[in-house]
């Protein structure tokens, strides 16, 4: 059993923190919101004011936050958690801040004698419910070695990448290939359609072929009908990963043009209304239909 | 039992006639150059000379040949198939040859009185031997119906998708994501061992996350190690497939700017000597690694 | 004096034509609807009704014609003029047919012992007009030299560049720059209106700038009110010209990515209807902005 | 006359103060490294060791500096010139920094009383010399009524542009234009030259072309022999004014596919070698011709 403070109540931080109470874990909670901490209280956690509250005690410290801001926030603000952390404690950075972000937090993490890994996490909300994401890590390969217990109560693979932002870095190159497939699905079926294949045929024959990795299959239902489906991973929030991604090919000189024109028609589905829309939107910005549902001008 | 005549004994086609024949069907071949046409003729197959006399007495014509202009040759050329085909006999044109074509193909044997449709196939040379490819369907339903079972014999699923180039449409609409799916395995790959993760450990966590497709789990030894690995569809080839895709969106007013984009990126690897490569040296044309084997300027 | 037979009379071709009666020369001309010829038959040229006719006695024929297909009709097609052109003839072709096109028409006109230059021509109708055209040759260094005062009397500048085909290869350079050029300033433009900066200030800007090419001075009013302006080069002339360039590319293994991107983008604008509108609406698809007088989805 | 202090002694700094000196004000000079305003001492210049001393009792301060984090340090740093600086005074930033670091830096001037404004420059080291820079201004407009003499005698053009950031954003679409344009000629002249034109002769076609820019009629003798010719504006930093014009246009939903793409191949010749070379070398970037002297392998 190990004591492990988790900050971050949003979609996946809830389901990840409770497969950490379920493992068998002591669990301590915090989140700006305090409401989003209360499910978690029924089933046993106990629930923080503070990141500095929250690190007190712990072995294992968990972030699973928006963004580079509001990780250094939980870590390094008022309050934060490590200037409250015993000496030895790990730092699991589950969030997606890029290698930069990461590698400053952990420098600042090991001048004050704890360790922090960039522990990123790949899959959806179903699956962080389910145990089933996978986790890309970089650091210490000790302290990996250590917090694996409680990484494999939230994920069912964990992959050591290397040091500092190995993970960080990786979990960018992911989402690069997802926004990339997502672009060439759609682009593939606004040609198949426009040239006469029905879409829900064309979009069968893609599920039987090749290319239908689990992206393609689990995305059937909001390809075809993007009006009627549950928005999962936004365009919004894709095109701030990939300027993450982007950025930081450009600092290890790699040039990604097809990654590069795919961020545009990202911005296009914005400009169309599509932000808050699921990825998928970009098979209707390609459309131009201005009779769909959401479309509304930026 | 149908009696069957096959055009075309390339590494598809060898496979494709051969499971026509196990089939229980009676198989007549034909070759440009009739040695490639031997291994099935000790396996029960009868070989001609010229598409005429391959069309003699069919009930279904197959042609699987390298692009429009050969399709042409087979069909209308001097003692082309279509003139000596029976009426009402059936015409599958397996090759990818884009929809324009099939349908001035489709038009002549329209006016000769046999049903020309388009069904080309999507699968590797290892899907064609063990009769596990799918084939796309554009044409006449009735005539499908009929051929359906020589099509069941090459393949293990048949999509009809519509009229006269249907078929044909999807699959330049498969092939478009297929090179962009590689595209973006290509650039992310880069960028992670660029950024300083292992190629393997890059690629060990694509394989086991959302977008590993069939096709991202069988190009894993050919992206970790392209100078060992045999060469399967090659960048040219996919090329000449692009532009077939890439025009008939223009004609569709179907904008592709990521396809596009890496079609730029197959003619960097052309320039760079991978023309005769496998698809996967576009990471190496994004590396530009000047000591890789087969690197030799154009 | 030269007797010149001159077949195409659009836009540019009467201008082009005039300057060559206007300079001393015998013209006969012909088109494929008569009446286009009548305005320079009261100026005193010599109308025939076949691009035979048209060949006959004359020293120098120009064919100035919408596209390959035209221009083959004109020299290889029934009553067609290279079969009447005297030995030594010189075939001057100014249209924009891209240089496979051009050598194929060029070793047609050499078996029957004439030279074919290709000739195309650069700039508006108004340059036409005022004989203040470029043009780039190909060809017969000596059939150029002789040719060189009847392409004077149409143009102020005369480029000899190479072999046959140079001309037309040259042509297409030269537009691809003004597609990318147009696109550039597209892009820049809706970024500084939607940043904030009015769009005839930002012109201004422009327009004093090191990029301020005679291209950007004379589409000022056009960029700035497209619904008012007259319209000059279309996005879809123009994209034929493209696709000629892109292929050229490919076929010499040059990767164009952002010639290839903006191609996109005329694509784009070709869906929202504007494929018959100037080139500058391209900002209008980038600022997809459905109030536009002509926006009509495609 | 004016008491003018400036800060920058870079290539394009001490060119400008020059000017200024020259038109008959009262200049004060500071630069991180003192020595680069020896030149300037002598030509009757003061010189001082603080940005603070830099700012006392002058009417107009200019900051001239590498980028936002330098024109920060000046200003709000340690020593820095805000706090310095009389009430009314004026600052005129006209570093390239983009209109956000733009806007945080005039409301820190506000705060103390002083107006900033944006007033980035386009231009070469030449037309620096020669006080013929144009300059794009963003702020006040009765503060830039005030300090148009201190910019008239730097600059030959003076465009005012609206609100702070204004000028700033006009700079970073100018600077897109400025390296598609270059990108432009890069494809087209390797294509032509692909294609069999020499590049000496395909340039002359351009440079008497529509297109014919003065960027593009100064770049002549760099296009046609990067390796002999001095390297201007490299592709580092052209890349570093890409990134602040992309990140507007996403800000903004802006798509700009075209100047992404060309975003890509700077990155693509930075790889190659070309960092510090000059714009042009994107020409060679896409020629991939290893036998280039500056290539060497990032």
């Amino acid at each position: 059993m190990t004591a492990v403070g988790f900050a971050g109540m949003g979609r996946m931080g809830v389901s990840m923190a409770r497969n950490i109470l379920r493992a068998g874990n002591e669990l301590t909670v915090w989140n700006r919101t305090r409401e989003r901490c209360l499910p978690l209280e029924q089933e046993g956690a106990r629930v923080v004011d503070t990141p500095a509250a929250l690190a007190q005690g712990v072995d294992v410290l968990v972030t699973m936050v928006a963004d580079a801001a509001a990780a250094e926030a939980v870590l390094l603000g008022p309050d934060g958690a490590l200037a409250a952390l015993r000496p030895g404690a790990i730092v699991l950075e589950m969030s997606t801040i890029g290698p930069l972000a990461v590698r400053a937090l952990a420098a600042a993490a090991a001048e004050r004698g704890s360790h922090l890994l960039d522990a990123p996490v790949s899959g959806s909300t179903a699956l962080a419910e389910a145990a089933g994401l996978t986790t890309m890590v970089g650091g210490d390969p000790g302290a990996f070695e250590r917090a694996r217990p409680v990484l494999a109560a939230m994920t069912k693979a964990q992959f050591y990448l290397g040091g500092s932002g190995a993970g960080a870095t990786m979990k960018l190159a992911v989402n690069a290939i997802i926004a990339l497939t997502n672009e060439a699905v759609a682009e593939a079926l606004v040609l198949a359609e426009s040239a006469g294949v029905g879409r829900a045929d064309a979009y069968a024959v893609l599920a039987a072929s090749a290319i239908a990795s689990p992206f393609v299959q689990y995305k059937q239902a909001a390809f075809l009908d993007p009006d009627s489906s549950p928005v999962g991973f936004t365009t919004a929030l894709m095109q701030k990963d990939l300027e993450l991604a982007l950025a930081l090919a450009r600092e290890h000189g790699v040039s990604m043009p097809a990654t590069a024109a795919a961020n545009e028609v990202l911005t296009l589905a914005r400009r169309l209304g599509y932000g808050e829309g699921d990825l998928v939107r970009v098979a209707d910005a390609l459309r131009l239909d201005p009779t769909a549902e959401s479309v509304e001008l930026h």
